[in-house]
């Protein structure tokens, strides 16, 4: 039962994944967050995302958007930020970076995608805190290894895009 | 221009269209926001509530899913909170009821169905302090009053559901 | 017991009473605010405001400061608004207007010093939604009829500061 | 001028130095959290922790009190839960962990008192993504690592609260 493993009461609806992951990326990460968006489309998944213009946020909403019928949700922190022309709904929270822990919230499985950036670490460690399942991309090790020894039975570390879907997968 | 009436930058995304109102609601209320939904969901409009499985928010999704192709969303306060079974997306804000801010925030027009309940008065008061535009709907004379005394340039007055929906059209 | 009454779990920590009012008042809820700000720092209770540099929170911010050993607490909405020099403490939300409901969580008793506002009617309105007893000081006919009839046993009207400051302890 | 080395408008309010770490703690942690809040409360600043009655919250606020004339300030995350009897304002801001993001947008400086816990991490974190320079004391390797990796000039690591302190008087 997915709520069970993930802690979300989710009923009927369909799963909500979360990708994070740095608005300066490097090719790797945003080539991974590409395709782990439309992955994640191609399910029947819903995409959530920071939902700015820029990095891992945009590429995995552009992956998704190749999938016909595909939803991806941004969860903004305010008015002023440019929302990435992939998102189909924008959630506007106005709560600065205080949105990252919406981010976590209203995902069943959180995937970051890279770890270089401080929002992303942030929202990993406060996945963490409120006992979602992460799996990290493309993250160095040294973050790797915080997180692990962080929450154990809650971090994975996925090879590819592919590895990352099926892992959510036997988690929902 | 939507953007500029709005004041929410949209690009090509749907307008989003927040129904507020009293979960515990009278037969009129609850009929007229089961219509609104459904009218809006008729436009190809999103639906934003506040998500939970009562009053205005249930009947106002219900409304919105008797369409087909429709799109609800729910801005839930915290995970405890039961989500309607009407609500395609669920956003757990984990915000208690400064949840109200993100669902005024999020919406490109406000509807407020009915003006019983200090939470949905606390809804149209933060969407004029963002200055969007509300229709008040089902509204006692005293609070439609009070609001149109405080942004009369932002507050209208809807005699039904339909002439609620031709506002919104005006607006957008 | 003050816990029982408010609602709060104070323990031995020192009241907090907060006082609510427009950043554009009016010459009579200037000094009143003024007014209530002294007399309840002169009970030994800490006053809460929205913490700007104007308005209500700024006149009963300095009131306070008038009287020794006092503490004045303010709840910005973010870092580029203006603090009052009256206040002792800035909490730096980063909420937006959604700070307006740690305002009313925060504080044992709310006072709104004049409804002329959107942001004070919507902290009205998220006190009674949190079950906050709300005294209404220099209130017109319209805002105090609806917020009466909202919560007839949490709002009360007070004709001057100093009944304000009796009903407080009343309350405490 | 504090302004410009902590990014926060302070005028002639007193420095507050937030000192974030874990609920569950070890003994080192506890008796340097104690004693940190004591050298902050002998400095004349405010301390600022998220104001549990357990662990380095709890030491902090209670070294704090040991000192005359102190002022502890503890922002949680709801009203349920229990706040520390060392703390003399209690913020309580219906918030979750987002309250996170309250603490380190409050203080000047940040002390990460121990990183064994999701909660501190993303304290850590969202302190450097707001620009705010972050102490670290009795970090084990890997945290210290990923957060130097991420924002070297705004990460020192202090080998006892004495010489954390002196980072704050450098920094104020």
């Amino acid at each position: 039962m997915a709520t069970r493993r993930s802690g979300l009461q989710r009923g009927t609806r369909r799963p909500v994944i979360g990708v994070m992951g740095p608005a300066k990326a490097g090719v790797r990460e945003l080539e991974d967050a590409r395709l782990l968006g439309e992955l994640i489309a191609r399910q029947g998944w819903i995409l959530l995302t920071g939902g700015r213009a820029s990095g891992v946020m945009e590429a995995a909403s552009q992956g998704a958007k190749a999938v016909s019928g595909s939803l991806t949700v941004g969860i903004l922190p305010d008015e002023k930020t440019k929302v990435s022309r992939y998102v189909d709904l924008a959630i506007l929270t106005d709560l600065g970076n205080a949105r990252n822990n919406v981010n976590v919230m209203s995902s069943d499985v959180i995937v970051a995608c890279g770890l270089g950036g401080a929002g992303t670490v942030s929202e990993v460690a406060l996945a963490l805190k409120a006992k979602k399942h992460v799996i990290l991309l493309d993250a160095e090790k040294t973050g790797a290894g915080l997180f692990r020894n962080l929450a154990p039975q809650l971090v994975s570390t996925a090879a590819s895009p592919e590895e990352a879907v099926q892992m959510i997968k036997d988690l929902l």
